[in-house]
Parts: C-alpha cells; sequence; structure tokens
C-alpha cells in the first residue's frame, strides 16, 4: 500500500455518535474499542476477545468493560460537552493505512475558543496497549480542568432495554503509585481482567488528584496555559485470564513497557505492524477507485478481529465492535468471513477454525441432547461452545409476550457450513497438518450428524431431513430444505472424499482414522446418502427452497431484488408466501458453484432474484457472487455496490450496534470468488476466470495460496500470477 | 411536645451510610427521601407514594427515582469526599420533633478547612416541596465549586444484584429558565412525575453554569469565598400524576411558590405542622425517657408515611425509606402499624383501609383466578392490588437455581386480618360512614371468601382449612393452621355481627346489604362455620399451630425465645421441627385476647415462647403485648426492649433496606393495647387495664376515640382520662 487510505468524517451528532462508536472502532483482535469521541460520555467502554459473562435470556454475552479513553475537559467546572459548544467544527480521519483515528475539533464555549487534535491507536503489535495523545490549546481563558477516568458504570442492555447488567466487579484497586490498575472479575468467576492506565500531561498543571467513586477512578488535571498548548497522553493496558494467570502483572509490565519506550515508537511500531498487514492484500482496482478503498475499508475492520497469538479466535457477528447479537458467532464467520482471511491471513483463518475445533465436544454433546450422534455446532455459540440461542424473547418486562426464537432448534445448516469451511480452508491453504489434527475430526463428526439426521422416506425412495429451517429464516420448520440437503450431502460427501485422502497418505493419517473410530461401513453408509438424498428440483432446473414452496403464494417484492425491503416484525405474514429474506438457494448455489449445471443456477437465480428482500445483511453479497459467476456483470456490480452502503452508509440503520462482519467477508468472497472467479484445489492455484465490471481495467491483490504469497493482476481477458515467494510470474491467457 | 426529641448520630462510615440512609430517612407521607448525606454519592433518589413500575419477578415495585438533593463540593477539581477527608467531624441530628435532619461536619482536605452545616426537610404541609439549605466556609483555601444535580442515572437493583432496571425516563426537560424542571414518565406509562429544582447561592459567585449530561443535569457554581461563608439553599419540588393530570404545572407551581415565601417561612410552617402531629401523642412515660424516646422515633417514621390529601395511603412493608420487598403491601399494614394509626391519626387510618376497598375489586378476581368466592386480599400487593407475590426468586442468573415462594399461594390470612383491620378501626373510631360505605363490603366479601374456602370434613364432623401457610413461615402447606383458622372464623363472626348491626340500623344500612346481595341463608351458613370449625386444641388448652404440630420433633431455641436467632437459607430444614419463625398461635391469642380463657393463653405462650426464633420483626411485638396482657411484666419489657433496637440498632441487620414498619406499629400496638390494655368498642372507650412495667411511675399520651381527643395518664393503679374536646375528667381506679 504505498497511497494512504483515509476515511473523513465531519460533524457531531449525538444521535449519530453510536453510527461513528461502530465505524470508528479500533480493535486488535485482542481488546476492542469503540469510536465514540473521547470528550462525550458514552455508554460503551471496551470489548476483551473471547470474554463472555452469564445473562439472562441470551445465555451469556460480550461483557462492555469500563470505558478507560474518555477525556473530559471543564472550563470553570463546566463540562465542554460538544453539543453544548458554539461553532464546533470536528472531523474525524480514520486513517486505515496507519490503523489510527484522528480527532481534530474547534469550538466556542463561552468566551473560550478550544482547539483539540488527538490520535488513537490500539496498537496492532503490544496486544495490550490503548495509546491516546491529545494536543490542546485553549484561547482567551487560561485555566481548564481534565479529566482522565476509568468508567466503572459500563453495563450491557437487556431486554427491554430499560435493564441493564454489570458483568464484572473491581477485585482489586491501586491508585496509590504512580499509574492507576484494577483488577476486575466477570461475575461468573470465570474470567480476571487487569486494566492499568496512565495519563502523563505535559504543561502547566496546577494541581493532579486521584480519587474513586463508587462508580469512577479519576485522575484529574487543573491545567493553566500560560499561552502554551498542553498536551495528554494516555496509555492503557489491559490483559485477560485468558493470556495469562497474573494479567494484572501482564497489565502493569506491559504499561511499564510502553510508558518507557515513549509515544512515538508505539505509534511507529503499531502503523509499522499495519502496513506488514496490509502487505498482505495491497488491492488495486484501476477504472474503480471508489470500490477499491470501500473494500479496503470492510478488510480494515476485519482485519482488526484478528491477532497472531491467540490459540482460537472468534468472530462475532458485529465484531468487537458492538453489542448486537450480545457477541455471538453465527455461520457469517465459517461461510462469509472465511475466505477472506483464508485468502489474507491464512494463519488467522486457521485460528478461527481452531474456535471450531475447540468446541467440538460441545458439539457432540449438543447433537446427544438432541438426539443425534457425531457433533451438531450450536446456532449461535459463545467462549464455551454451549448452544446460545435464545429461545424466546420477551417483548414486555413481565415476558407476557414474547417472540419464540426457532433458529437454535432449527438452523441445522450451521453444521455443514463449518464442514464447508474446513474443506475451503484445505483447498486454499493444503495445509496437511490441521486437517489431520483437526480438520479431519470435524469432517468425520459432522458427517456422522448428517447421518443420524436424515431419515429414509420409503415414498420418495430417498434420504430426506426434515424439520428444518435454511438460511431464509422467513420460513420456519420446512422438509428438505435445498440449502440444508446439498449442504449436508456435501458434508457427508467432503467426509468420504477425505477419508479416502487419508488412506491413500497411510500411516499417521490412518492412525487419526482409527481413533475418531470411521469404519469403511459408516463410509459406505455416508456414500449411500450421498447418492440418494432428496433435492428438491424439478426437470426444468427449477430448485424449491424447501418441499412445497411452489405452492406458496406467489408474490415478487418492489424491488424486485435490487434494494432491501424492511419487513421488520410483520416476517410471521410471510410464511406463506414465496418472498424469502436472503439468498437461500441461491446461497448454495454460489458455495457448491461447480455442482450445477449453468442453466440450473440461472433459473434459480432468476426466480429468487425478485422475491428476495435481502433483509438480511448477509444476503447481497451471495446474490452479486452468483451473478458475477453468471456473467450477468451490470447486476452484480449493482447488487456489489448496494451491498458495500451496508455500515459504510448505514444501510439497514443498525449499524450502531457493531459490524456487519458478515457482509464484509462476504463482499471480499464475491470479489475473490465472484468477479476474480479464483479457484484452488488442495493448496494450489486451480484458475482463474475473471467476470469484470465493463470499467474495471485492472485488478491487482496479493493473495496467499498454499503457503505462497502470490500476486494477482487480473484483466477481463487476461491473467497474471507472480509467485512472490519464489519470485516465478506466470500468465494465464 | 415541649421538650424537643432529638437523635444524634456521629461519625462517617461509607459501609454504614445506607442504614443511616434508612434511620434518617424524611418522608410526608407522598415523597421519601433517605437520609443519606448529600455531599456523599448515593444510589438512592427519592420514592414517590404509590408510585410502582412493571418489573420482572417481582411484578411491580416501588421506583427508586433521580437524586435531587445531592450536593457535591469541589476544590481544585477534586472532589471533597468524605471518604477523603482528614480529621472528619460529623455529627447528624434527627430532630423529630420538627421534622429536621441537622448536618453538621467539618474535615480538612490538603490544606483546606472546610466546615459544612445544613438542614434538610422534607415539607410536612407542602406535600410537594424538599428543602435543603447548607451554610459551607473554607479556610485557607478560596475557592471550589458546588454542583446540584438532578441525578438520573439511579435505577432499582434485581436478583442477582448486577441486574439493574431503570424505571422512568425523561419525557421532557428544561433548563434555559430560572430553575430546572423535569418531566419524567415511568417505563409503563401508568405514571408522570415532574421535578422542579431551583438552587439559590449567597455568596461570591464568579460562574455559574447549568448543563445536562446522558445521567444528569448539573447546576454548578464556582465561589470565591473570599472570607464570606456562602449559603446554598436548595429547593425543589416533586408532583406525580397521582395528584394532578399536569404535574409539571404542580411542581413549578409549587416551586415559584415556595421560593416566593422563602426558606424561614417554610421551615417555620414545617415545624408547626408536626407540633400539631405530636400533639396528637404527647407521650411521656415517667420512670423510663429512654422508652419513650425510642418508641417516639418509630412514632416520627409511621407519622412520616401518612398525610392528610391523599384517597388511599399505601404503607408498604418497608415504608418510604428504601426498596425493601420492592415497596409492597403486607398484613404488616393491617394488622401492626393500623392500631397506632387509628389512635393518632385516625383520619389516616381510614385512608389506608381505603386502600383495601380500592383495591376489592382485584380481590374478588383474584378469589376468582384462585377457585374461590368473594374477596381474597393478595398477600404482597401494590398500586394496582395484583398478586404480587414473587412465585420463584433466582439465587443465579440463569435461574438455574430457585427458591420457590409459597407465602402468595398459601398466606390466606391475610383476607382475614384485613377484616379484622376493619373491625378495629370501627371499634376505636366508631366511624360509620366508612363501615357503611366500604367496611361492609369488605367485611362481606372476604367473608365470603372463607365460606368458599372452608371444607366439610366428615371425620370431624367440623369445617376445615386444608394446605395453608400461617405467620410461621418455616412451616408451608399446613392443614387446620390455628391463626388462620381462628382469624377465618372472626371474620365470619364479624360479618354476620355487622350485618345484624346493618338490620337493626335499618335505611341505607340495609340497602347496602341488598347491593351486596347478602342474604340470611348465607349468613345462616356463615354461622355454622363460625360454630362448628376446627380448632386444634387439646383439652389441656395447648393449641397445636396446625395439625399434626405435636408430632414434630420438639426443639427449643438457644435463646429460649428471648434472644433472636438467624436462621437465614436453612429454614427449610426446620419444618419437621416444631422451632418457628415468629409469633403465630400467640399473634392470634393476642388479637383475640379476650375470646380464649387465661390459662389457654398461658399455656401456649409458655409453649411457643422457647420454640420462637423471632426471625421476622413481627414477632417480638406480639409476645411482648401478650407477655403483659398475661402479667408476665418483666418478660414483656424484655421482649419490648430487644424489638425497640429493631431499626435503632439494626437488630436484624438489614434496616439499610427499609424502616421496619410493623415493628414499628407493634411496638405502640404493645404499648397501647398490651402494657396499657386500652379497649374500645363501636368508637368508646370500655376499658383500660394496664400492665405497667415496675419502674413506669406513669404513661401519659393523647389518643383519639370515636372522634375525640383523650389524654390519659395511666399508673399502675389508676387510670386518668380527659376528654380535652369536652374539657371533661374521668378517673377511672
Amino acid at each position: 500500500m504505498n497511497r494512504e487510505y483515509e476515511f473523513v468524517f465531519k460533524g457531531f451528532n449525538p444521535s449519530r455518535e453510536e453510527y461513528y462508536g461502530t465505524i470508528l472502532t479500533l480493535a486488535n483482535g485482542v481488546i476492542g474499542v469503540r469510536g465514540e469521541i473521547e470528550l462525550y460520555p458514552s455508554k460503551y467502554g471496551f470489548f476483551a476477545s473471547g470474554i463472555y459473562d452469564y445473562t439472562p435470556i441470551f445465555y451469556r454475552e460480550i461483557v462492555n468493560f469500563p470505558r478507560v479513553n474518555g477525556l473530559y475537559i471543564k472550563v470553570n467546572s463546566k463540562p465542554i460537552l460538544l453539543a453544548n459548544c458554539d461553532n464546533l467544527n470536528l472531523t474525524r480521519r480514520l486513517n486505515i493505512s496507519q490503523g489510527i483515528l484522528y480527532t481534530s475539533l474547534e469550538c466556542r464555549f463561552g468566551k473560550a475558543e478550544l482547539s483539540y487534535n488527538s490520535l488513537r491507536l490500539v496498537h496492532r503489535k503490544r496486544r495490550n496497549i490503548l495509546l491516546q495523545h491529545s494536543r490542546i490549546n485553549l484561547k482567551n481563558s487560561e485555566k481548564l480542568s481534565i479529566e482522565t477516568p476509568v468508567e466503572l458504570d459500563k453495563v450491557n442492555p437487556l431486554i427491554p432495554a430499560n435493564i441493564y447488567i454489570k458483568h464484572y466487579e473491581v477485585v482489586d484497586m491501586d491508585i496509590g503509585g504512580d499509574y492507576t490498575s484494577l483488577l476486575l472479575k466477570t461475575i461468573d468467576n470465570r474470567y480476571k481482567v487487569a486494566i492499568a492506565s496512565k495519563t502523563i500531561v505535559l504543561g502547566h498543571v496546577e494541581h493532579v488528584d486521584k480519587y474513586t467513586l463508587t462508580d469512577k477512578v479519576v485522575e484529574v488535571y487543573d491545567v493553566d496555559f500560560k499561552n502554551m498548548p498542553i498536551e495528554v497522553t494516555r496509555i492503557v493496558s489491559i490483559s485477560t485470564s485468558r493470556e495469562t494467570e497474573d494479567p494484572l502483572d501482564k497489565a502493569v509490565g506491559e504499561l511499564e513497557k510502553a510508558v518507557r519506550d515513549g509515544r512515538d515508537l508505539l505509534v511507529a511500531e503499531h502503523i509499522s505492524s499495519w502496513k506488514s498487514l496490509w502487505d498482505n492484500i495491497k488491492l488495486r482496482i484501476d477504472g474503480d477507485v471508489e470500490v477499491e478503498e470501500k473494500l479496503l475499508f470492510y478488510a480494515f475492520h476485519l482485519l482488526q478481529l484478528v491477532d497472531d497469538e491467540q490459540e482460537y479466535i472468534m468472530i462475532p457477528a458485529r465484531g468487537l465492535h458492538g453489542l448486537g447479537y450480545r457477541g455471538h458467532v453465527f455461520w457469517d464467520t465459517d461461510i462469509y468471513t472465511l475466505p477472506f482471511y483464508i485468502a489474507f491471513t491464512p494463519e488467522a483463518a486457521r485460528r478461527i477454525l481452531m474456535y471450531r475445533y475447540r468446541i467440538l465436544d460441545k458439539a457432540r454433546l449438543n447433537a446427544r441432547k438432541n438426539g443425534y450422534k457425531g457433533a451438531q455446532y450450536p446456532w449461535e455459540s459463545c467462549d464455551d461452545g454451549i448452544e446460545a440461542t435464545p429461545r424466546e424473547i420477551p417483548l414486555d418486562v413481565l415476558g407476557e409476550n414474547r417472540i419464540r426464537i426457532l433458529t437454535g432448534d432449527m438452523e441445522h445448516h450451521i453444521t455443514a457450513d463449518v464442514a464447508y469451511a474446513v474443506h475451503l480452508y484445505y483447498e486454499f491453504t493444503g495445509d496437511e497438518e490441521f486437517l489431520l489434527n483437526y480438520g479431519l475430526e470435524i469432517l468425520f463428526e459432522t458427517a456422522r450428524f448428517w447421518a443420524s439426521r436424515v431419515e429414509y422416506d420409503d415414498d420418495k425412495k430417498a434420504y430426506v431431513i426434515r424439520n428444518v429451517m435454511g438460511p431464509d429464516e422467513y420460513h420456519p420448520s420446512v422438509d428438505n430444505s435445498f440449502y440444508t440437503n446439498v449442504m449436508a450431502r456435501k458434508n457427508l460427501e467432503l467426509a468420504v472424499k477425505y477419508y479416502e485422502l487419508a488412506l491413500e497418505k497411510g500411516n499417521k493419517w490412518i492412525d487419526k482414522v482409527i481413533e475418531i473410530g470411521v469404519t469403511s461401513e459408516e463410509v459406505a453408509y455416508w456414500r449411500k446418502i450421498v447418492n440418494n438424498i432428496f433435492i428438491p428440483c424439478k426437470n426444468n432446473g427449477f430448485c424449491e427452497e424447501f418441499e412445497g414452496y411452489s405452492n406458496l403464494r406467489n408474490m415478487t417484492t418492489k424491488t424486485k431484488g435490487l434494494g432491501i425491503v424492511k419487513v421488520g416484525e410483520k416476517f410471521l405474514e410471510l410464511k406463506d408466501t414465496q418472498i424469502i429474506k436472503q439468498a437461500d438457494v441461491v446461497a448454495a448455489l454460489f458455495l457448491l458453484y461447480d455442482e450445477f449445471p449453468k442453466h440450473v443456477v440461472e433459473v434459480n437465480y432468476k426466480y429468487y432474484l425478485p422475491r428476495t428482500t435481502h433483509e438480511s445483511s448477509l444476503s447481497l453479497p451471495m446474490y452479486a457472487g452468483l451473478a458475477a459467476k453468471l456473467g450477468r456483470i451490470d447486476e452484480a456490480y449493482k447488487l456489489f455496490k448496494l451491498a458495500l452502503k451496508t455500515d459504510l452508509e448505514d444501510l439497514y440503520g443498525n449499524t450502531s450496534d457493531g459490524f456487519h462482519v458478515a457482509t464484509a467477508g462476504g463482499l471480499w468472497t464475491t470479489l475473490l470468488l465472484g468477479f476474480l472467479g479464483i479457484k484452488a484445489s488442495s493448496g494450489k492455484l486451480v484458475k482463474i476466470e475473471p467476470k469484470l465490471p465493463e470499467h474495471w481495467k485492472s485488478v491487482e491483490l496479493n493473495i496467499s495460496i498454499g503457503g505462497r504469497k502470490l500476486h494477482l493482476r487480473v484483466r477481463k481477458n487476461s491473467v497474471q500470477v507472480d509467485d512472490k515467494s519464489r519470485g516465478e510470474a506466470k500468465r494465464i491467457e
């Protein structure tokens, strides 16, 4: 990345601040700090990846920890709140090349004229460190006070939103020394989280004080300007019991080190780490700078969710960017985000799959609980892998009116999605070590689930899967969902394929098969199901989303699938119509494109598009990707551009709840597998079949395949692949 | 009251502050403000009588509204928190004669020496007004800032306590004018509450500012002392939609009026109102000033719960003093507190019973719901009269472990308790208007409940009541509870008696009987039950608490009933023993003393006392009262003195949750009906049979009987009654 990518946002509006809170979030895979401006109160603190606590209704949820980066300025005991400033001029620049958020502000406050400039970073290399540096000047007034508290009043809202839960309590606190340190524990006692904070003020400080209230620890500085701007550097170190048994010791150690090394070094190191990360991508779209920039914005936030040290990485549906979906992990991770990570940070992709391996035992228990064999992944999961989907959500405080949530009971396809993700990871990376030690077990155990899940239908003389919900959540409890059945078939097929591969490879591969206890009889049964599972397609190539879909009321949406339609709570009324929420048959056809004749794909794409509301943010990328593959480039581009608005223009109106990781991943999947048509197998690049929009002269990017870093230069009619690892160049016409 | 009664408390300890918060609560029957010191943060705001909101588990609860009387002082941007003051010298004086809380404080804060004096009152006459006046001086430092916020972060804790609910939201706010005003609504939209606040600072104020944050509205004053103390007067007016359709208009109007009239007038008016109230009591115990003072302390808090204007008055189990029992109303109101109000503020007693009349329709529905006829009062109720007893209380956030609460399903005696209270009220007041228009309906409808509740037992050839819980909550689900059966019998007997009275009185009384639809057949059936209900007593006079009690393991407590024993969650283990929680048989014998032979009373008193833990604060007064009646004066006095410690010495360790209204009322009941042996009938004083402790030379007090104010002067062997209304004097030897 030679040029710098920067996103500029102007102005301040309290009611929009939570939107900026999400899109300006800074994270490093371990800690996440939302982007609300430090000068204004916020209900958010920080998130720590993988740190959850018990909560009513939702089982467990990601913890909203104390705010550690608020910086509150008072002139004459009156806080400068942006809402009461005159001539406010606020500009925020998110520099994604550097991974730094710059804030600059000027305003009048009575007679006083304030100018404020800050940078904020969540350190890419020092995973414990948050740095915020502010330069403050004041004209027509001499004195102000600055508070840099640790705000211990942050809570998680429940349902209804006037109920809150505080997920942590203070175990230990030290404000006596050179810095402030706190040790917190989650209420369920599963985790400890330490915070060490140091504020360094350069300028004429008249008084410094520290004190604690029940809900905050405050450092306050009374400053006399004497015509000299002041500088406030805040370094906060956060450590959790996920990384060490003594997080307080670690947090303090990292803080001391950071203070010693100083701000300039911290910033330089951080920018340099981000530069390395971006080197893995280096996207250039000649002819469409706008799309290039926007894709990189989404890439930035995806990259912020991973790090190089955690044993496993959880990708919550809304990232480390908000409380949406309570920090739970869905199929979004496996199907939507994984291709991005596989292509650019395969080590992270491996760690993301390690989360699935880590909870495999719980998926086994889940299958047992539901009367099945093998491993059934929970529809929503947290740190411990237990099914965390709420079964009911109360609509009033007494819970007299409730919405029954069926996804947890019925969206069984996630189990096949995980198996698919393991396979895709292997196709691009050829990572045999992972396949042998973890992948096989996931593939076999998920296959076992499906083998116990299918039933043989004597009338159809085929295996069927009854009573499920596909990705389209407008239609609960259906039989023979196309998506579910073809993905289940794929899962079984993959198990057979990798079983055969293992036998071929011999030695420890065979030991592993024996260890898992897979027998040839079992595999024979899997094959039988693969060859004889019912797929609800007609002779003309049209596939019903599920059995009986054709009999439902035939309707199309007012946007004909080229815009989003918000149905809201009226979705219950749609179950008797052919209106669907999101790519379902289309999603399967995109994921398994090579397994269906093109006319089948085309018939179904054309049928479902005008019947789709895209009310799920997971829908548009799948349609865009499949449209590209089908050569319907203009339509693909239109859908793709619409999806690009998801967070950048708050398309769904709920970006304030967190970043849409599935859309972000889906956009990149559309680019990689749709527009560029990249295909890999067993760690080798197989082909690139570009379907570029007319005005895209070329697309250049780096990608990792089979452990090699390739540079691709793709034009409509030519593809050039440089193997940066070997210095080779290959041209594919 | 010629002398002034003042309770003095010295020192400050953050962990004890919530205890003082309860015992220094100021209230006027309409609003309640806890006694936490204004200089220190508190989680409490104010309570408004009768204002409840939906809440999980507990159905509805009294709302913890914003704090409106915090006064926060900062020197050099650092708050003077009492916890970080040196040489702290704090004295608080609760002057119950005036109804004023005086605070005086001196401390060193760095170099600065602060002296602070304040008075606080919740106005007795102007039911909307809270006044707090502070005089502040500072030595060795010139400047400080003072914040007088409305703190909008106050919430109610749920279970577990790390879950909170905020029961209100701001509908309207105006900080632009001469004062600050806010209109709040409860989340369930049932109530509006308005706050208007004005702070007047006298002194060298350099800057005044007002601003709002999401969780507070702040007025801040920067003050330069220039060797002159400053005075801060805060007047807050609170109005609710219980009193007017436009509470904002009312609150502002009352505030403006109060500001216009000025502090001196407000204080004088307030003290004068309290003087009138105390004139109704004028207790003097010659020979025991300590008991006299302590009784007046409890009287003060009881008087704080009533006012002269509300249509009905709710007496929550913990007063307007705390969140204990969520502000719910229990039998504590009817059986324990009512005698006090009947004797000294009969108008208030009437309004308290009007609460029972107001919810009579809901009691009818409750009976229907449970398969009975007539009216069954809920064990716990709130503003709307629906049964509000939680059925289960979760012990962990997921509710996997729960305590099943059986009281709501089984403590049916409350229905008879209400009827008893109506009767007692009539006996002392002779209030025929109430009896005719409200009392009869309560008496008949509750009798109907019992008539449908009893069953005829063919073996016993008697009516029985199965599957109830008596006041002793260690023994759930018993048959033929002595307390329940004798109180049910009393209820039916009263219905018969007042039916006969109505027939005798004729005219509109008969119209009322017809309106309620009571027939002579129905009354005949009531009589039949009265004459033939099973009471589990033996020939020797011993009465089983319930059938089979004698077969339980015979144990006594280690204190033999002369101290309290805390069993806590182990109470479940006691159900197979004869250990009981509180006066049960003894309570019935006290309430219905004249209906049992003295030897029966004595046998049972002696049996149950050593088997009672007194773990309920309702126990000691009943035992003390009955001991006095039995002439066991020393024991009575010992138990009475122990009960006097309840809130004054935090006997149960939970005074921080609120004031024990039942104990307070029970202490006065012990005095009036026990030590003094006052008996009235149909609004006439029938007799006074004093059983005074040896060292009590005389007891003097005023009492209302039959609308007349009597002055009693009771000695061991003589009684003098002066009718203050008529100027008569009568001596009873």
